[in-house]
C-alpha cells in the first residue's frame, strides 16, 4: 500500500499557468483552499493532496485551451468528476490544475433506434437513467455511487450489473478526448462494431486521465426489461454462498445481479438502512427478462441454492421493495463505516477466476480474523470480484501497518490465483506496486505508451505507473 | 483503394537475418518460391507480395528469438495464420520474414468452471469448437472462414454471431504477445474483469500484427444453448428486410444471428450449395435459448417481419438443416465468385448505425446498378454491417477504376452516416486512406503508439497506418 507520495512541484510553471488561466477564465477558475481540498482526494484513507487551482470548463474547446496552457508551462492537469474514486485518482501529488468536468453535464443526443446516447462527461449515471426512463431505455453500469460517466469510463468502472452487461469497456462505443498536446480526437464512429485501426476507445477507458481527458462519450443503451425480479437467499457460510454463485454462472443463468454480503455487512445494512435481513451470509440477486423468464430464472437459481444449503429464499417483482434492497446495497460503504465510527475504510478490490472465488473469500475472511481486523465483505461475486472494507483507526500506526500487510497479502493471493488486484476500482496512487507485481514487464510497454502520448507527463501524474 | 505499394527493402539485413535464422531453425525455415507466395496475400484482388522466408516456430520463446534476430537486422516480421484476411494483411511490401503460427496449434487448458480456454494462436475456430463440443461449450465468434484464433484476434474479427456475442474484442480475456524488441508480455490475468492499468489486451486485438505478435490467447466461452432454432424469411425488397432487422434489434430480441442475402447472392448460394431458396432478398436467423425461449423469439420475429411484408417464413430446430443453411452462408464468398468465373472479388465492409442501414444498403445497391457493377450483397445486418462483393475483371483497367470509385464512394457514404469503412475486415493495406478520412487526427496518436512500441517499424510494416 502506497501512501500518497509527493512529486516535485514546478512552482514557476504553476504560477504562470494560473495567471494565464485566470485572465482567460475569470470566475471559472477558483483557488480558495476549501474548493481545492474538496477536489483533492476525499472518499478514502489516502492523504488529501489538493491541486493549486480548480477550473470549470464548459466545452472540449475550453478543455483543450486549458491543457495547452498547462502543456506550455509543464503543469499537471487532473480531471475531476464526482470525486468518488477510491484509489487517490484525483489527488495532485505534484500540484497543478484540476479540471472539474461537472459543468459539462448535457445529454447531447439519444438515438433510441440505435440504442445509444451521446453525453458530456459530467452527466451522472442517475441523471442519465432518469432522462432515459420515459423512452424505455437504461444505461446498465452501476458502480453504486452516482458517479459521472466520464469518471466511470476513465476508471473502467463496473459494479452490480456487470455480470450481465459487462463493464465500461463493453458499453462505451466512442469517446471524444483532449490529448496532452491539446489536440481533440474522436476515437471511433457511432457504428456498433469496427475494425478501424487501434482501439483508442478501450485504450482511454481505464487510463485514469493519464492518456487523455474525456470530453464526450457515446454509450450503448439497453431496453428496460419487460420484467425485473429481485431475490435474496441466506446461507450458512460464505463458502456455501460462493459455491452457489459458481454453479449459477456455470449453468449460464443470465443473472443481472448476484451480490454477496457477509454476516457483518448485513448487520451494517440493517442498522444503517433500517432493514430486517437475517444476519447471515446473503446473496442478493436480480433477474431481467420476460414475465415468464424471470420466474424461470428465479426457480433455477433456487434449485441451485438449495443444493448448497440456501434457505429463506424471498423473491419479489415489486419496484419499491427492490429499490429498497439495492439502495441498501449501494449505501454499504457508508453503512460499514458506521460499524466503527471514526474509522476510515480501506477497500480491497481483488477479482479472481470464479473457480477460485470460494477459496479466496474464505482465506480473506480467515486472515482478517487472525489479524484482528474488522472487515465486512461484499462482492460482485458473479464476476469473481469482492471487497473487504478494512475499518482502521488511521491514528494508530499499528493498525495502519496491519492494513498494509493485509492488503498486500490479499493482492498477492489473488494474483497467485490468476486474478487481479483490481476488478473495478483502478490502480490510482494506491496500487501501483501491485500492478507491477501482477503484470510485470507489461508495465514497461504501458510506460512507453504513456511517454509517447504525454511526453511531459502532465496528464494526472503519479497514477497507474511508477514513473 | 490502394494497390499494394512497395516499400524500400533492406537487402543486406534480410540476407543476414535469413542466414542467422537458417542456422538456428534449419528446416523450420523455408525460402522456396511456392511457399513464400502462398504466404503472401492470396484470397483477394491485392497483388501478392511474398516474404523472403517463412519460419514455423513452435513456442513463444522461438517467436521471440526470431523477432530479436529481425530487430537486430532491421528486417520486417509478418505474422501468418490461415491467410484468409481480405485486406492484404499478410503481404510483405518491404520483404522480410513471415512467421507462420500454424505449428502453434495446441489447446493448452480448458476451464469449464470459468468458461474460458487457453490456446495457441494457430488453433482454428473449428478445431476449438470440435474439441469443446463434448463439454457443452463453444466459442461463439464465427467469421465464416476456418480462421486461426490468433489471426481473428489480430484483425478484431466478428461475423455472423457478433450481434449476440460481440466481436473478438469482447471475447479475448488476455493475450501473450511478443513485442518488437522480443520481450514476451501477458496483457492481463484470467479474471473476468479488471481495472489493472491500460487495456493492452484490446490495444493488441485489431492491431493486425503491427504492435505485437500474439503467441497465446485466453478466450471466453459460452455454454451450448439448450435449444437452437434457425429461420429464414423472404422479403419483397432489401429495404423491407433491413427495416425488419432494425425493428428486431430495437425490440431487443436476442437474435444470435440475423443475416441478409440479396436476391443475387441467394441465386449464387442456390447454384453453389445446391439449395432451393426463393431468389428474393432473404433474412437468415438463428435463435439461442431454452426450448420455449427460441420458439417465443421466432414468433416475435415473425410478427415484426410480417409488418414489413415478410413471407415464406420457415423455421427449424433440426441440426442438419441448420448446418446446411449456415454452410451455404459461409461459402457465400466462393459462391458469389462463381457468378462470374475468372473475376476477382473485392469486398466492401462498411458498418453504419442500425438506423441508417436500410438507407445505406439501398444506396449501395442503386449505385452498383448505375455503374453496371455485378455486386451481390450479404450482411451481418444486426450490427449494421454488410458486404458488397464486386466481381471484377482485374485485366480491365476500366473495371478496376470503377471498383475503385465505388469502394471510395461507399466508404465515404458510410463515414458520412457516422459509420465505419470496416466493420470486421480491418484496414490492412487496402483501407489506409479511409482510416485517415474516418478518424482524422486520431491516426496521428495511433502513429505515436506504433512508434513507441515498434520504433524500427519492423512489425508488419505498411499496414493500418500510412507511415
Amino acid at each position: 500500500m502506497v501512501q500518497a507520495t509527493t512529486l516535485p512541484r514546478n512552482e514557476a510553471g504553476i504560477a504562470a499557468a494560473i495567471d494565464t488561466l485566470k485572465a482567460r477564465f475569470g470566475d471559472q477558475l477558483q483557488t480558495g483552499q476549501a474548493i481545492r481540498e474538496q477536489h483533492g482526494h476525499t472518499t478514502t484513507w489516502i492523504t488529501n493532496q489538493a491541486p493549486d487551482a480548480v477550473v470549470f470548463p464548459t466545452s472540449a474547446a475550453e478543455v483543450s485551451e486549458i491543457v495547452k496552457t498547462c502543456a506550455e508551462h509543464g503543469v499537471p492537469v487532473i480531471p475531476f468528476g464526482t470525486g468518488t474514486s477510491l484509489e487517490g485518482h484525483v489527488n495532485a501529488p505534484a500540484g497543478g490544475i484540476c479540471i472539474d468536468m461537472m459543468k459539462m453535464d448535457k445529454i447531447l443526443a439519444v438515438h433510441p433506434e440505435d440504442l445509444d446516447v451521446v453525453v458530456q462527461p459530467g452527466v451522472t449515471r442517475e441523471q442519465l437513467n432518469t432522462y432515459l426512463r420515459d423512452q424505455g431505455l437504461f444505461f446498465p453500469i452501476d458502480p453504486g455511487a452516482n458517479a459521472s460517466l466520464g469518471g466511470m469510463a476513465a476508471t473502467r468502472a463496473s459494479g452490480t450489473n456487470a455480470v450481465r452487461y459487462g463493464t465500461m469497456k463493453d458499453n462505451v462505443l466512442a469517446l471524444e478526448a483532449v490529448m496532452a498536446d491539446g489536440g481533440v480526437i474522436r476515437t471511433a464512429q457511432r457504428a456498433r462494431k469496427s475494425s478501424a485501426g487501434y482501439d483508442m476507445t478501450r485504450l482511454l477507458v481505464g487510463s485514469e486521465g493519464t492518456l487523455g481527458l474525456i470530453t464526450e462519450l457515446t454509450l450503448r443503451l439497453q431496453g428496460i426489461p419487460e420484467a425485473i425480479r429481485s431475490a435474496r437467499c441466506a446461507f450458512n457460510s460464505v463458502d456455501d454462498a460462493c459455491r452457489a454463485v459458481m454453479m449459477t454462472i456455470q449453468y449460464g443463468i443470465p443473472v443481472a445481479r448476484i451480490e454477496l454480503l457477509d454476516a457483518l455487512s448485513v448487520r451494517a445494512a440493517n442498522a444503517y438502512s433500517g432493514l430486517n435481513l437475517p444476519e447471515v451470509p446473503l446473496l442478493l440477486l436480480e433477474f431481467h427478462g420476460s414475465d415468464a423468464g424471470v420466474v424461470e430464472q428465479t426457480d433455477m437459481f433456487a434449485s441451485i441454492a438449495e443444493e448448497f444449503g440456501g434457505f429463506d429464499i424471498a423473491a419479489t417483482s415489486t419496484a419499491e421493495e427492490r429499490s429498497k434492497l439495492w439502495q441498501a446495497r449501494h449505501d454499504m460503504y457508508w453503512a460499514c463505516l458506521q460499524l466503527r465510527p471514526g474509522a476510515k475504510g480501506i477497500s480491497t478490490d481483488v477479482c479472481v477466476p470464479i473457480s477460485r472465488l470460494a477459496e479466496c473469500v474464505s482465506a480473506a475472511r480467515a486472515k482478517a480474523e487472525d489479524m484482528g481486523l474488522l472487515a465486512p465483505m461484499v462482492g460482485h461475486v458473479g464476476d469473481g470480484n469482492f471487497h473487504a472494507l478494512l475499518l482502521i483507526d488511521m491514528d494508530s500506526a499499528e493498525e495502519r501497518a496491519k492494513a498494509d500487510t493485509y492488503v498486500g497479502w490479499l493482492n498477492e493471493l489473488a494474483i497467485s490465483m490468476e486474478g487481479t488486484c483490481t476488478g473495478e476500482h483502478g490502480i490510482g496512487q494506491g496500487k501501483r506496486p501491485y500492478l507491477t507485481q501482477e503484470l510485470g514487464d507489461t508495465t514497461r510497454y504501458m510506460a512507453a505508451i504513456k511517454a509517447a502520448l504525454d511526453p511531459e507527463n502532465i496528464l494526472n501524474p503519479g497514477k497507474i505507473l511508477e514513473m
